[in-house]
């Protein structure tokens, strides 16, 4: 838990000024670099102290049991959890008799600096050894996101003052053993030892390890390559064992020499290639990086980043801790998705093993919409993925006796992992979250190759689990019974209204989708009779109402249960989850993370503005925000209806989630669906950025602490940017051709000219009210913030 | 799987006339002996070949870890299951150098009885051994109702023919190896090994072993003695090991000689006495024992038996395979419960190890009504227990939120058990279901001293359970909302309509209850304030009512789900729950068993006859019983409604649950419940046997296949019959005091005399139906039962 923030508040850095070991396996996880197929934790070069080793391959797991205290029909009986692979960014050093400790000795200064331009974390250390040798260390790391395979570190040893003898080793790691991960439930299961050994073989500069894992039988393969500038008589010695590859450099410095080693790591894996094919595959990707080098491969980083900010820039004016943030977590959010290619993005990205290094529904509707707009490839690649798992899921469905496919809650290879069925296989609507972002993809990059070959399907099938889910009752609504919707604090309800209102645009798009690809669509075996079920479901689907209150009750009956005694609820009680059992929380009334709120955003077609204003008020004194994927949503609906001061508040709680530890579990990984929710925040809620009924519509307002927003977007090949202040917005085109756009409400068309349109002012109600104590931390207004 | 019925029919006896190997495990069950403290399975006396060999002490429990695959707050952490003990029933026998074994040599005959009036069971067998040497071996084996500890068995063996060699091993052995469970989760966990051994001794006839559980820290003593009549030469030899104490017998018999042992055994165990302590009790025991001898042990045996026989038997005509049934049910909760004395009554007794050995609600809504009007104080013995675990219940409602007493939903030492809370922790019925017991319990027998010490408290802290349970809703109607009721294929659903009257039964009687004790509910801490707010909650509780259908729904929203699609379901997919995930069975109208039928019977006075029909009516179409604990609730009300055939379909099934293994599980112990309900089925069903409002009521009517009914029960100190034909009832008053009785609404006194009364014609509407291929199997009528 941070008490204090712990870094500078900077706009494209995040700098540790010194080196806090409390909070260390925090920054291992906001330190992380990953390209999306290859994570490292920012753990420190010589490898302790840490918080949690952590080197991660995308879908790379092993299998392990789930227990049963009572089984049931249909129950998962494997898990698939991430596993720590070999660890290549080791480089110990040794200061004359004494190993480089930061526990030890005299730590003068130690800083680290993620740069979010340069896509690199560096390092600088000064030291005075217990034996009273003086040392200056720096190290830069990068996880290449231009060559997925590779990592590399340039690191540099200086004598300073006296002489001194330094031996650094740089090593390849396989099995290390890893802390107790205690009894949260939402943190990883410890697989001890998880590598079985296959091959350790020596290269001209370095090593090479085949492992594999036990009972799921993945191959991984690590190699390292060094490139050794020292002095004269510099010496280096190579060696392997079956869980370690170790290089060894030894050199005399004087007072200003430096040792400096750039080491080159490589990473392949497979289920299916031999022990040869993996093992030429990581040295071939050695030699690539080894041709790149070291300034290639920093100014390859820097170009596809900057490309990346081209197009997805967000600059906030007033408030620079939300400017800081909202970067932070682009950068995370492209690092998690830029090259996993056919795999999954998932809930913590390559950043730490919390959850098990499971994917959850959050990637498709908060992490993906970020992608579709800012780098719409992977966000194809993820769908993609999700479209390579429909075997399982249709397995799944089937075992659950329905049609179509039921994609799994938690996964990381496509087959269901949850253990506990009522807030995981009841929770349907991740099958209308995968569809609705197909449908805002293909919206927002009108790519009909991809829409051909995953989307139709992927619609397809979804909606044939709608229909066969649903059914009508004797009135002719249709109805969706016994099923949980986003909100984990009520499970297995008739009629939620974000999961009936979901399915409904699934059916909906499904049916027009199959109606444009009509031959594609018939080899799927999809018919006019199906398609019309499909429309018949969508226009009769049942939303409940609760005319007493004028709102829309979550689920049916639930604006009829006792509301949660919030009064009664201490601040240590939260997350209720943990302190309560599920029997209490689901029969009252009591609203972990938005769930109707998340439909006034996502549907907010089928509401009225005075119902989404009454809605939004009623639950806002409900909810207590004891998920991460709450506050931005929050934000967006609050911005709506006009609360913008109410916004910026949840602005802020999404955008800190992880540089504040706000839910103090930042260690076991980042929240990458808040990260993505801090752009959402921003975009969707104070830029009231919508996509309903193919159209590209903003309803721009910022509250008064935020003096200009800004952001750009790719849309349909074009690049886009909006600038908002309080009075104006201006939309410019940056590249691509002219398009039609809503201000307000108002059509309006942009071309080469930017275009600027009055902001009206809002005009909201009262502000509403949060549970006692669950309000969320007020943003300063502009002339406060430091 | 039991083809073909494995037993004779006939009224007094269980008789196998030979051994079938694929029904042995079936046969342990029905053959087991019990006196509710001690209970021996019914396996073979040389131990092998076995289903499961089975030797239990009441509460003897070994603890074991409940697994999670996610973990939440309140699960429970640690499972109670119950073990199996040292088996002291072992006589295995040589014959020349051949082991006796049923599966070698030539078995020319094998009979078994259970006879219960004697209480015993006896064994006869010729055999020919593979070497062709033939023999006569007869055994009979008793757990005595009088003397709690102790067992005994007589085993004789007679040469035939030829002289021959006979060594007898009579044994004590602990820490059997059992056979694989395989992977139902309605069976038990399997402990390997629970005893560590403490001591082991001989004495001068037989041997004592001293263990103690591992975890649980219970100390078991086991101890035997041996009277033996042999030729001269006979020659003994004792000898003990840390899980083996053995008497050899060895002699030589002549054709028409015999060898004759009576093996006295003894039990004794305790979480807190000392070694030497435990030792004693088990000799003393065995001293006991002995002093009574085999034939006063038989003698006590039969007047223990002939006492409850008097006031409990029922008498069939016309439905020979019932008239057996009911007493062998009857034998078997009397064995269950005779001598439990504080300890619980397992949903097994202590035939099996199924269900871990825990207890559940059926014992007090199915077990202990048989008992009140059978045998009054085992059921006061019960609830003692209930109440000796009221500090566990309290803790547990502590920490779900509640005020007073949440009690288990499956446990042996009091701790909740369950690892599934959906239909455990939510099925808060249990509560109310304790508290009907204490009502009906001081309703029959007067007994005021338990209604102070044990009733008052009970029904005080369950009354306080539910008022902090529910809430009144804005229209003032208290609510109980997120429970599971009796009906384990709906769940965790609002105001289900059993779950609502019996809370509000409990409220009044705690009400009423604290009224005639005033200074003792002071002492409980109950106010004025607390009763007035208990008949408030009773006065305004919700019972949801379908106005379109005109039916009860089961609870809020049941009647607007879909109808399961039984047309669909094949006969190998039951019972549903092994072939269906829970979320479709939640959500669908689907009935495991009785729940609002069961609010029919129970709560009988809250209905119109009207609605009893219409509901019972609507309910049949939907209840598959895939519990054992649905078919006498059925019969019951098939029975009120005057749908007499149906309801003799529904005894039958009750009745013979075990005796055919309906279920096909009777290999890990009887059906409690089920063989309950078949008196159940009986004296409420057709003798229309109700208690409401303090006043005894018959509405009798046999169905055409049973010619007279005959039942004795007892009653506020008194021994009744109730004797009914076609025609006419006619109720005697056996001993004890005059008294009021209801014959079809009509209030008569019974006195000296006996007292006729006619018989109205039922008037029943059409046969309601079942699901299809869920019909209950026809009873033949009278002329065609063999």
């Amino acid at each position: 838990m941070i008490e204090q923030p712990a870094y500078t508040v900077e706009p494209w850095r995040i700098r540790e000024c010194e080196l806090s070991l409390e909070t260390l396996a925090q920054s291992e996880s906001v330190f992380a670099l990953s390209n999306g197929h290859l994570g490292l934790r920012g753990n420190l070069d010589e490898g302790e102290p840490h918080g949690l080793p952590g080197t991660y391959l995308n879908s790379v797991f092993e299998l392990a049991p789930l227990p049963y205290a009572e089984a049931g029909y249909g129950y998962p009986e494997c898990d698939q959890a991430a596993i720590n692979v070999t660890n290549g960014k080791l480089l110990r050093l040794l200061v004359n008799d004494e190993p480089f400790d930061v526990r030890y000795g005299d730590l003068l200064t130690h800083e680290r600096i993620l740069d979010l331009r340069a896509g690199t974390l560096s390092r600088r250390a000064e030291w005075i050894s217990p034996a009273g040798c003086p040392l200056h260390l720096r190290s830069t790391r990068l996880v290449s996101l231009t060559q997925r395979a590779v990592a590399a570190i340039e690191y540099e040893v200086e004598a300073v003052d006296q002489p001194m003898r330094a031996v650094v080793q740089s090593e390849l790691v396989a099995n290390e053993s890893l802390p107790d991960p205690g009894r949260d439930p939402r943190v990883a299961h410890r697989l001890e030892s998880p590598l079985q050994p296959e091959e350790d073989s020596l290269t001209e500069t370095g090593a090479v390890l085949v492992h594999r894992t036990r009972h799921s039988g993945l191959r991984v393969a690590a190699a390292m390559s060094h490139v050794i500038e020292g002095p004269d008589g510099t010496a280096t010695e190579l060696e392997s064992a079956p869980d370690i590859g170790r290089l060894t450099v030894a050199t005399r410095l004087e007072p200003g020499q430096r040792l400096r080693m750039v080491k080159f790591i490589a990473y392949g894996w497979s289920g299916e290639r031999s022990r040869p094919a993996v093992h030429d595959q990581v040295v071939a990707a050695l030699a690539a990086a080894r041709l790149s080098g070291w300034d290639g491969l920093l100014a390859d980083q820097r170009a596809f980043l900057d490309h990346f900010w081209e197009g997805a820039d967000v600059e906030v004016d007033g408030d620079s801790e939300v400017q800081q943030a909202v970067r932070f977590a682009l950068f995370h959010i492209l690092q998690a998705g830029a090259r996993a290619e056919h795999r999954p993005i998932a809930a913590k990205g390559l950043t730490g093993t919390g959850y098990d290094g499971h994917t959850f529904w959050d990637t498709e509707t908060f992490v993906l919409p970020v992608l579709t707009y800012t780098r719409p490839d992977a966000t194809a690649d993820a769908l993609t993925w999700r479209h390579r798992t429909l075997p399982s899921a249709r397995d799944r469905a089937a075992q659950l006796g329905l049609e179509g496919a039921a994609f799994p809650w938690r996964t990381i290879g496509g087959e269901e992992c949850s253990g506990y069925w009522p807030t995981s296989t009841a929770a349907f609507h991740i099958g209308a979250d995968i569809a609705d972002a197909v449908v805002r993809y293909v919206d927002a990059t009108g790519d009909e190759e991809f829409e051909r070959e995953v989307g139709l399907e992927l619609l397809t099938e979804t909606a044939r689990l709608w229909r066969s889910l649903g059914q009508h009752d004797t009135e002719g609504r249709f109805r969706i019974d016994g099923v949980t919707g986003p909100d984990e604090y009520t499970a297995i309800a008739d009629n939620n209204v974000y999961t009936n209102l979901m399915a409904q645009r699934n059916l909906v798009a499904a049916a027009e989708t199959a109606c444009r690809y009509p031959e594609l669509a018939g080899r799927f075996g999809v018919t006019n009779e199906e398609t019309a079920g499909w429309r018949d479901a969508a226009a009769a689907m049942h939303v409940p109402y609760d005319e007493r209150l004028g709102v829309h009750p979550q689920s049916e009956g639930f604006t009829d249960h006792a509301r949660w005694d919030f009064a009664a609820t201490g601040p240590d009680q939260y997350p209720l989850l943990l302190h309560f059992p599920y029997f209490d929380l689901y029969r009252k009334q009591v609203v972990k993370q938005a769930d109707l709120v998340l439909a006034l955003h996502l549907r907010g077609d089928a509401f009225t503005p005075e119902q989404k204003a009454r809605d939004f008020a009623y639950y806002e004194r409900l909810t207590v925000r004891d998920s991460s994927l709450s506050a931005c949503t929050q934000a967006v609906l609050a911005a709506e209806v006009g609360q913008l001061e109410l916004a910026h508040d949840y602005v802020g709680e999404a955008a800190l989630m992880d540089l504040h530890d706000l839910e103090h579990n930042t260690r076991d990984g980042l929240h990458l669906a808040a990260l993505a929710g801090t752009w959402i925040a921003l975009v969707a809620g104070l830029g009231g950025m919508r996509c309903f009924d193919g159209g590209l519509a903003f309803a721009p307002r910022v509250p008064s602490g935020i003096t200009r927003l800004a952001f750009r977007m790719r849309y349909r090949g074009r690049c886009l940017r909006a600038e908002v202040t309080h009075d104006s917005a201006v939309y410019t085109l940056l590249s691509g051709a002219p398009l039609s756009l809503s201000h307000h409400g108002q059509e309006f068309s942009l071309g080469r000219e930017p275009v600027e349109r009055p902001v009206p002012a809002a005009t909201p109600g009262p502000r509403p009210s949060q549970p006692a104590g669950r309000e969320p931390a007020r943003r300063r207004t502009a002339t406060q913030v430091r």
